[in-house]
């Protein structure tokens, strides 16, 4: 692994998977693989699962780490090359990039896409020139298109509790009050696509395609109803459109998870990356359910980057 | 322990303060206990002494700790049960409080009161939920109405310089310009009013009386002259009325303790918990006289939070 | 040592040259002196690379460390003795510094100018402040007038990449859009104008003189091409008007160190110290030559505070 982006970079994902299942059985097993490491996290926008998940694993795995509120703490970063830095930005992405990497062993890095330039966005302007200038691996803690952290601990959450040789997971759309990234859900059909002993099915009003380049040829049933059928796991999760990119293109509370819903499963588990919407994208009933393993699955975090990180330091 | 938020919780508050003052002497010694261990850190407002005491606590104990500032560094969250999130918060309290005990072992937490509703405050709404969700012991770096390690450090200080068997302590409101919660003098009576080798008296203008569930028959003398005759140690503090909510009722500059009513104290020891307003609540030449032990006590909120870390960790 | 705030508190700079390479060679190898140590630092203005490399630096050293953004985490600071606090500031510099070095064993402060009153400035009116409250040592992470890490930084750099005996050294203004400090220029004229192997020039338009306190008799070359020729290093920088104080002069575009600049020198190595203004103060081809060492001086800020924590720590 020279970098830890989207699934492309997980290698062999059963040899992760089952590391990372070690890993959780035995957290402060690993410390000699970093001993003296530091991990350095850069967020240019809010975060708590991903800070504290990430801080956690470094501390498990005996590293030191550090945070960086890019903006409040430090500098504006100026992002065009070439440019005539005489406005109000402070400090090139270059040179911020190369100098932190200077300060740690390992860089994670939280970017966030513009929901207004698609082409910017789906090119990982931002999270491209982070790798251009790092001298470090570098850790997506989600970028413009991808959350690869939360997909793995998605993954390992099903792997741990699931009861049957193949299971079927479908990702249905939920309303919300504001127009999201479509970071989670293309990083989850990134993933799951790939799994061969998962069933993936995705759901979704007209309009709400994701980019055919994560879905990989993945089912798509319209009829919410129909696609939760016989369903073992469910992520509910909204997104705005990527056809008409950024927009909410319809908001319709039906398609809430609810109760109702969930009963043409096949009693199946609940999972949702956090923040959820309540009452909103999912009813209190599901969210708080036996069947909800939404605090199991942010526990995960936990280890799906403590195992990234072990195999990213232990080559060094 | 379960957890720690009061008096109440301190158990054999004997045996705390000995193992308290036995971590003192030898801070480094006790590391077996933090090995392997994460103190999460939340504050919902400013904090200087808390925030650098629990973090040096941690340290001392061997452990790692993260500090997360909330609505800074993550969302804004919702506390009603039952919302329909379509509005400005993000997460709900009971999410996000159960995600955070996934990232460590012990949960410190900071709230605030409204001063606004009375009754929200003293049933302690947000600690409450934060105690129903957390699924690791919590520890209160200060509520709504109680401030427990401020008054076990000023217990330790008062503990470690006291030359008589007995003494007097006395709590002296101050003037303040602001509104301020009644969480220091609460928990100070909370706790000296239970010590059985302190005489505790309690002075304050007419109005300013506090929840009796606190001062818990404690003798309150509206006369400050006569109250702070023959005292041992003087704390002065502000705090609104709690009878008219929140209120400032009078704002008598002669209460601003100075040398002056020092002197019919047994040559008493000043205690403060900071931050004071200089020459508004006390002198500078209380503040600055040799028997002012303000920074040995600001000092001692590391060895409160260490004992209480260390009660909590233990039983692991 | 006992803090360390200036060239002159480098004591024997050779010493501490040699001990600094030898830390880099072996960053790992002096935890001993960090062992159950605790680096606090404060920021009242944005940081990157001090408050990262302070963190690494301490981290190396197996030392723990805090750090505080004042205002945001904690409270708004009184500075005046004697002051009635009845405005807006919520505590006094006097107790909050006392009380920070309750939690640490050493203190790293940085501060800034006001750029308006040279004589609080030139008197360092704050960190004098710090000095006299802190009851542990004081390192200056930048002050008003000096950034003697920056400069000892820059010190490791040319020592372990020049090539001569004796190398020419010049630092040259360079245009800014706004108006900076003289920090940064006062520190490398603090500390290269009492380096016996280099022969050090400064050039600058007429008018932004600076402190003859700190430039010790330098040459002065107003030439910048007369000044750059046969340079070993230029490190450029911009910095306001001292005599007319923090005031913008001239903002001549042509001082913007080009190629074509680099030309008259002996092949120069480019320092700068970080954030630049890319093609505003030097353009991209000088940043990004070969010859450019920016990153590599950027690095070297750990090893030169490592060195001083290392100091200030092992006489514990």
């Amino acid at each position: 692994m020279k970098n830890f982006l989207s699934f492309a970079d997980a290698g062999d994902y059963k040899a992760l998977l089952n590391q990372a299942l070690e890993i959780k059985k035995n957290p402060y097993g690993y410390q000699h693989v970093g001993k003296n490491k530091t991990v350095g996290l850069i967020f240019f926008n809010p975060s708590l699962r991903t800070r504290l998940s990430s801080l956690k694993a470094a501390y498990n795995l005996g590293a030191q780490a550090w945070v960086l509120n890019a903006g409040a703490d430090s500098w504006t970063l100026e992002m065009a090359d070439g440019a005539v830095m005489n406005g109000s930005t402070q400090e090139h992405i270059k040179d911020a990039i190369a100098v932190m990497s200077q300060y740690c062993d390992v860089l994670g890095v939280r970017t966030f896409p513009t929901l207004k330039d698609k082409e910017a966005d789906y090119s990982e302007e931002v999270m491209s020139k982070i790798l251009q200038y790092a001298t470090v691996p570098v850790i997506s803690l989600e970028s413009a298109t991808l959350h690869p952290l939360q997909s793995f601990a998605d993954l390992i959450t099903v792997a741990e509790t699931k009861k049957k040789e193949r299971v079927k997971v479908v990702l249905t759309w939920a309303p919300h009050v504001r127009a999201l990234p479509q970071c989670v859900p293309n990083s989850f059909a990134d993933w799951f696509s790939e799994i061969d002993w998962v069933d993936f099915v995705i759901t979704h009003p007209h309009g709400y395609e994701l980019d055919p380049k994560f879905t990989k040829g993945a089912t798509i049933e319209y009829d919410q109803r129909k696609a939760l059928e016989g369903a073992d796991y469910v992520q509910a999760k909204n997104w705005s459109s990527y056809r008409d990119y950024g927009q909410i293109l319809n908001n319709d509370p039906s398609w809430m998870l609810t109760n109702e819903h969930m009963r043409g499963t096949d009693n199946a588990k609940f999972i949702h990356c956090l923040p959820v919407r309540r009452n909103v994208e999912v009813s209190d009933e599901v969210l708080d359910a036996p069947g909800s393993l939404i605090i199991q699955e942010a526990g995960n975090r936990t280890f799906s980057m403590q195992t990234v990180l072990h195999e990213l330091l232990k080559q060094k």
